[in-house]
């Protein structure tokens, strides 16, 4: 049993490591932060959580943290870069859920982030979280950066045809939609029942954070820069991200469901589905599966590339669970076994 | 290892089943059928089984029930009887999540379900499947007849007021509300997304076939006939049910709180909240879980008693395998021990 | 035409006013104001305004309020009340949305929403906008208190009940739903998508503010106190209330639907159906009228009233419009008459 | 005042022509029809209409079609093409929501549709309803193909861009939304709530029926034929089509913004947007307004254009009513003037 802690609890990506761990056999969640709740019992904020925690939300400077073997962040960026040093110090390793260690160039985390990155040496050795691209670094890191949401979609369901180079890469488009819970536990307008539910609308068209991230990625895969359209919309559900990519096929005589079965063979969470297959968000609901389908409409020269996840699960705590899990030589399925809940 | 066959496993208490036996560790599900779709695999039908099951949808006389330890019927009502002797005389064990066997009077159940009994000596020898009043008789059953959804959340709301004889029972009033998935996976106008969602309404006001069934529970709880009426409505969300219940105190000075938290004492799947709570129904999302908080508004002489649960797990498939446990000396909590899904 | 002002026009029954007054065919809106939102257009903060209002929302001080021949208060309670008294000498005449000329008693008011009544002489001559009740008292107003939307479905659902005096007013129930819309613009943890959607719940089961002015008209019309538990709760749908009424009937003979058909006869906006219907919300969704349906179930001794209203509409704006539409001697129904939007 | 018959009012977009024209001030609904439901009141079916139609269905041949100034058929595909001589002969004109003259050439319509065409010289002679490209032949038409919901709005964000030569015509991508009404109100299991809800995804990706339809209308304006990839999905929210669209710039020196006003400078219905404007589906809910926003992310060589409507109104019953003002000479907008809905 390891000694797990969480800073920053009350959001829905703390709130969903804690109903994975709970489930987890490995694992002792011993200390959780908040500093706004601090005092509050976990179950009383959470009373899907009663009976199952004990825990209190406790200030950052009271959780002896550095007793952990692994802390999680589910706060925002920021956050974790301050604490780092001091925790890794202690010989605790770090996953972090929010953007400080995803992104190489500690420039580009400047211009989305709109601060500077507070440890660029911890910055370099840390490992982006992808465990279907960086599995054998993961095992080995101290700090891994967890993907976003949006990142783990785009990127899985591009890679395959960038990493065999039969697409155009400078015109990606990924068309993207989200659950309202990707947005985060907090109180805006915009995401009142009232405003987002029956309702459909684009957003960040301009720019969203998560694009530099995607872009990252794929350059990896592709060997090159790409060029990439990304337009997330927000969809009245709560859970779910579908991401609908596009790529426009330059050598249109692959295999596109044998290159896609073949890439992700064996992999725990990644599901090719047959070929023809039209996903749905559902079919991923509270799990941390994601699954995929490739087409090529009418067979024409665009790939169209359908990807499904839960945003809170391999978007965001499931995900930062199977890093753990390769970090400490767990199964990597370890906690993550449950089935998706349909309806 | 039990051998486990289910009778109609295309519904929403099917493949809630297959869902949670799926993370059952003493189970082997064997058989499942489908006339209409016999030949169908199941992940097919339920993507969301991908990879866990190979199951096909088979045709009731190719299912080799007789060869199971136990049968679930998650059929329409009229199935479990008419198959039951035979099954019992093989050795197989019945649960059956239909109505058959859950009102005691068979005169009662003509009238309500409008077909004679096919086997009343099986109905009096079997036991109504409600652990939190008939664990003992549970245990030791060839049948047993799975309460309803509704009938499960307002009997256990009303139980420790009737037993205790603190209210007038001859006008209690239960308005319960569920979720869509209630009334099952059936193609029916009332139940499209585009009637049901941002819609509110009651329906079978004039009376609904889980009244029968609830009062003959409370009768026996009274120790008395009961009156009652019951207001069923149908709320726009997946899976949920909410009843409020209403009972006039007859003794006033009574400490309701706990009445309740005895009556419930080291139950595992009831949940009595702090005085003043305020239940919602996500926080038993996808568990069998059921929570209950007892009200007094404005110290008046009205008890409003306020239960939720999930219509599909502990009003259904999750109740049907806690009497499996029961039945078969497994932990009564062996796989029902995933937490709620939260948000 | 009249000269419309709206104070507080940013919420949703501002917003709601605005919609309806676009098409009424004897007003102009000549102001609307708002402290935090001053400067910005209204058009740009509800694009569905587009091309219909030119109008800038302004500090109420700039906004000429006393040249309007009537004034809106689509506030907070406390905001009319300090405004009210120049307004009338300006020759303006007001309809409060929220709570300041609801409740008659001053110290009523006080013990439910923690504040001193700011003018208790106008209070007293103050009108309770319901229609159905105060029709000509309204005429001749200068200020009205417009009902809430609890209070409105409420009361028009027992009011033929207690006016004839057939039912144990000691112990009435009301069970109301309200969609989310109901609590208001504003952003509350609660209130998020991720929080209410597919979800139910209770809410201020202790005690509403809108448990006070239910029991003040229904004691009117009585004539004597009654006795009233009022369990609102929360729907995961935008706009509606449902409300479940339950009286007891100390005189069983008596023809329900007559009694109800006879009491709103020729009434406009409230429609009494055809016994044995079961109403939905949706079928007055986004109009100003109120459905009802009486039953008895199972022929017993307890009325069980079914009321349906738009929560924005006959709950708020448009009752309120229907009120000014009195007080200014135009049609009734002027402005209102654009039917439900279904589905 | 002229006679209005509807065939086929039981579905959505005939419960919309009711809805909208009972709010017309030069029409009088004098028939509707429905072989299924021949004989029930329209206000019993759909409560919302109670108090403004006396109307019964009937079979068709009761109907006195042939005494109706306008017929719409609200009817699946093939029924208007098998009465339309008839009609004619008649004197009626005919405004057809369903696909039979909206296809000009018979073969695609056969391929499609897997029905031949049942009279080509009038699919010869209608004109397709698009009032901001056909205007001036609506006008003159006896018979209407009124566009499907998709297709007006893929079409009317293409078409500035298309028109003016600046774009990739071959490898256009039109990534859609709709809400579940948009699949029509019939009995199937994926458009149940408990399936639809909570939920998103693509449909129809290997060939949707909309696809030759926008084909055919981007090829008229670009004058040449067009390559499209259509995705279709499903949201879960009762009214809305929301389009993403995607053109490669060859011009990249365009000023979108001003080309899109142009286009629909003087249009009653389209509505474009400021420049950096995100519209959402429910700023055109229950209303005829499109809105278009049009944008250049990070100012690369990709054109997003980005589309609402209603589908229902725009996208069905209000363009229907739209091009009956402009077939009789009523003022475009009459009947069309109410506002969204919003919340």
């Amino acid at each position: 049993m390891i000694k797990v802690g969480i800073v920053g609890g009350t959001g829905y990506t703390g709130v969903e490591l804690l109903r994975l761990l709970a489930q987890h056999p490995e694992v002792d969640v011993t200390a959780i932060t908040s500093r706004k709740d601090a005092g509050t019992k976990v179950a009383e904020m959470f009373p899907s959580l009663r009976g199952k925690y004990a825990l209190t939300f406790v200030e950052p400077q009271s959780a002896h943290l550095d007793k952990c073997d692994v802390v999680f962040f589910a706060t925002p960026h920021g956050v974790a870069m301050a604490q780092a040093r001091e925790l890794l110090g202690a010989g605790a390793r770090i996953i972090d859920l929010a953007a400080d260690f995803r992104l190489k160039d500690p420039a580009v985390f400047s211009q989305w982030y709109g601060m500077q990155h507070a440890c660029t040496d911890l910055l370099e050795e840390s490992v982006y979280g992808l465990p279907e691209v960086n599995r054998a670094k993961i095992k080995r890191a101290r700090i891994v950066g967890n993907p976003g949401c949006y990142p783990t979609a785009v990127q899985l369901g591009f890679l395959p045809l960038l990493e065999a180079g039969i697409v155009d890469a400078a015109h990606l488009i990924a068309d993207a939609k989200s659950g309202v819970s990707g947005a985060g536990r907090k109180e805006e307008m915009g995401l009142l029942f009232a405003e987002a539910s029956d309702n459909f609308r684009a957003y960040s068209v301009k720019g969203h954070r998560h694009h530099p991230e995607i872009a990252q990625g794929l350059a990896a895969a592709s060997k090159a820069p790409v060029g990439l359209v990304f337009t997330p919309h927000l969809v009245p559900m709560i859970r779910g991200i579908y991401a609908t990519l596009y790529a426009r096929l330059t050598d249109t005589g692959a295999d596109l469901q044998k290159l896609f079965e073949r890439r992700y063979e064996g992999e725990p969470f990644v599901d090719v589905m047959p070929a023809g297959s039209l996903p749905d968000t559902r079919s991923v609901r509270a799990s941390n599966t994601l699954r995929i389908a490739v087409h090529r409409p009418q067979g024409g020269d665009m790939a169209v590339v359908l990807v499904v996840e839960d945003n809170l699960v391999k978007g965001a705590a499931g995900q930062a669970i199977q890093n753990m899990n390769l970090m400490f030589g767990f199964a990597e399925t370890a906690g993550l076994t449950a089935l998706p809940v349909l309806p």
